[in-house]
């Protein structure tokens, strides 16, 4: 295989060709800013190919993306970015780190939805940054914030129109961006470990809260895998 | 007196007439979140003064504050402001919780400033705000937003200006605004208890910090007390 070039909690990057790399999707499954840690047999392929639909859906709908096809069933072949250590997230209904933070109750609805930029920073615990922030570290300026802030309002209405198809709701998701030339482009990923996915009628979570929350990995991947068999039903 | 109708951790509202309050400063001062209490003795008359000097210097300025004139030592006639409970934070250079919450160093200069909004809510140890967050709570708009942060700029500089001729460097500053009708206005107060002054010869810190790390009250009323008289002769 070719040479690792990168590694985090979830993936390796190798170098492929000028202007492409390999990213690999680890069977890791981690939370709390990676102090808890579990391997889940076959996460990395149902994630690859989870993501994989995904970003087909969106380059159908118009919104571009790094993905190019896949390498092998847990390997994806994406366009070469110059990743933004920044974690975009859109918040449909609060759940998670936003009722802890702010006077916001669980299930509330936020429309339009909420837009919030933390650093991807383990160490100071993924701090929120604003527009003179995201400026002052030289991440993006605030013309791209707006470009990257119209992204995520497209790619939600994509995402909640698809799951809603499955019979799920979209509670939240979070998007990398990076940068080829001028352009803001999606990276990373978009899979379960990304996204808060529930059933809107029994609350069912189908997404990496039921790890957070302590069920076993048994429970997990039965949630993703009925996800990602799902999403193969209806994009 | 007039009826008291709120009251905060350092200052008393009392009815006035139909359109303006009486703000009476209290010699109370206070740090963390109202974790730690004193009285420092004729505060409310110092801070009184501080914040009515300031408010003049920025009228005259051109900048629309509530301050009217004094009705006693410690006690100012305000115009009635629907206040917003939010704290408008403008950096110069980086100390206290923005070196704790990013990564940033302690005497970072910030060119051009860093504007932060923070929820005035001590149970939640006020949270930063974004634009979204500001709309949700109907706080403000973000029209609104891009006239508050004018307004901190142009703050800025005159405070800083003035602050530079007293030999001091002004590191940083809150503001909290309030509706006048359509328009939004500067309410609250400008005192060492919402800014912070040092020396940059010597480093020496001439605000609440001193409170806040410890200092006993006789060394932070000479500093308040320093800083007035050297005010009352540059404005």
């Amino acid at each position: 295989m070719e040479t690792l070039i990168g590694e985090g909690k979830t993936k390796q990057v190798f170098s492929y060709d000028s202007d492409h790399v390999l990213l690999r999707f680890k069977d890791t499954i981690t939370a709390g800013d990676g102090a808890k840690v579990d391997i889940m047999e076959n996460k990395g392929v149902i994630n690859a190919q989870t993501s994989a639909l995904i970003f087909r859906l969106l380059e159908r709908n118009g919104i571009r993306t790094h993905y190019v096809g896949m390498y092998d069933e847990r390997t994806m072949i994406a366009k070469k970015l110059k990743m933004i250590p920044v974690e975009v997230v859109l918040r449909n209904i609060a759940t998670g780190s936003i009722v802890k933070r702010l006077p916001i109750k669980e299930g509330e609805i936020f429309d339009p939805p909420i837009i919030e930029y933390f650093l991807k920073d383990d160490s100071m615990h993924d701090p929120m940054l604003n527009y003179y922030h995201l400026e002052y570290f030289k991440l993006m300026n605030r013309k791209e914030a707006e470009v990257v802030e119209s992204v995520m309002m497209r790619v939600n209405e994509v995402l909640r129109d698809v799951i809603r198809k499955m019979g799920f709701e979209l509670y939240d998701f979070k998007l990398e961006f990076g940068r080829l030339g001028n352009e803001l482009i999606i990276g990373d990923e978009i899979t379960l470990d990304s996204m808060r996915v529930r059933d809107p009628k029994t609350g069912r979570i189908l997404d990496k809260d039921l790890y957070r929350k302590g069920y076993d990995l048994k429970t997990v991947k039965e949630a993703y895998e009925e996800f990602l068999s799902k999403l193969e039903k209806v994009v």
